[in-house]
C-alpha cells in the first residue's frame, strides 16, 4: 500500500513525542522504523528504550539544536550526511516507516533546503511512510504532505519558569 | 519535585501517539508509569510493546469509541469506576507520570463530569504529573492546566479516502 507523507508542526509541545508513538505503533505491528534526527531533539531516556527494541533504527545526525548559538559548517555537513543516508533509506524499502526528526528545524537553519527535503521524500520506494517533525514546516512541504498536523502551544509551564526535568522533558 | 498537568487536544493526528512519546520518555528515566485509557484509542499494536516495558501499566475502562453509536449505561460505570481506581493512583504517588488517555472524550460524551476529573487531577499527589488526552478538552480543565496542546488538524489523508492501516492508524 502507498505510504504516507505526515508532517507534525507548530510551536506546541508533542511533535517529537507523537513521532515516538508512532515508532512505538508501527513496531508493535512488526514493522521496520528507521528514526533520523536533524537535531538532538530525543532525549537519552527515550532512546535507552527505543534502542532495545529490535525493528527500531535510530541514527543522529544532528550535532545541536541552535538554540544558543547559529549553525557551523560541520552542522550542515552533518544534515547534508543525513539526508543523503535517508535518501538511500527512502529508496530502498528496507524500512516501512522513516522519522525525519526534526527536518523542519534543519531546513529553517538552511542546513538542507526544502527543495532537497522534498525531492528525498518523493523519490522514496512509494510503500514506505514518511513523517516530518519540527516547527516552522514549510508551506512547500505543507503543500506535498498527506497529513500535517499545527500543534499550537496553548499554555506553557516554561512561561512559569519550570526548566526541563528527567523523564518529563528529556 | 511538583507535577504538572499537561493536556494534548484538538482534531488533528498525534494526541495519543504524544502521550505514549511520554510514556516511553519516562520510562527511560525510570519513572514509573500509569495509563488509563478511558475509550479504546490505544491499538493492539502499541499495547503490545508498551505492556513488555516493565515501568509501564495499561488499564482499559473505556468500551466503545462513540462514534457509531451513543454512550450506554455500562459505558458510563466503566468511565467511573476507571476514575475512582485513578483518583487512588494519583493520591498514592505510586507512579510519577499518569496519563488519562481520551478522559476528553469520556467528559464530552457525559461519562465523567469534567468537575469530578478536575477534582481527581487537584486532589493528587503534588508530585505525580497529570497528562490528559483527547478531543474536546473543556475550557474548565484548560484553565487549570499547565501545558496545553492544541492539535490542530491542517490536512488529513482520511479525506483522500484512506482508511485505518496497521502500525499506523492501529
Amino acid at each position: 500500500m502507498k505510504g504516507m507523507v505526515e508532517v507534525y508542526t507548530g510551536d506546541g509541545k508533542g511533535k517529537t513525542t507523537a513521532a515516538i508513538g508512532l515508532a512505538i505503533r508501527a513496531a508493535g505491528a512488526g514493522l521496520r522504523i528507521f528514526i533520523g534526527q536533524f537535531v538532538k531533539s530525543m532525549k537519552y531516556s527515550e532512546i535507552n528504550i527505543l534502542e532495545k527494541i529490535d525493528n527500531i533504527e535510530i541514527k543522529q545526525y544532528g550535532l545541536n539544536c541552535f538554540i544558543e548559538k547559529e549553525p557551523e559548517k560541520e552542522d550542515v555537513e552533518a544534515a547534508k550526511e543525513g539526508l543523503n543516508e535517508i535518501s538511500d533509506i527512502l529508496k530502498s524499502g528496507e524500512y516501512d516507516l522513516v522519522i525525519l526528526d526534526e527536518a523542519n528545524i534543519a531546513v529553517y537553519f538552511d542546513l538542507i533546503s526544502v527543495e532537497e527535503l522534498i525531492e528525498v521524500i518523493k523519490k522514496r520506494n512509494e510503500e514506505v511512510e514518511v513523517v516530518v517533525t519540527g516547527r516552522k514546516a514549510k508551506e512547500e512541504l505543507i503543500e506535498i504532505a498527506d497529513l500535517v498536523t499545527d500543534m499550537k502551544e496553548i499554555k506553557h509551564y516554561y512561561q512559569k519558569g519550570i526548566t526541563a526535568r528527567d523523564g518529563i522533558e528529556r
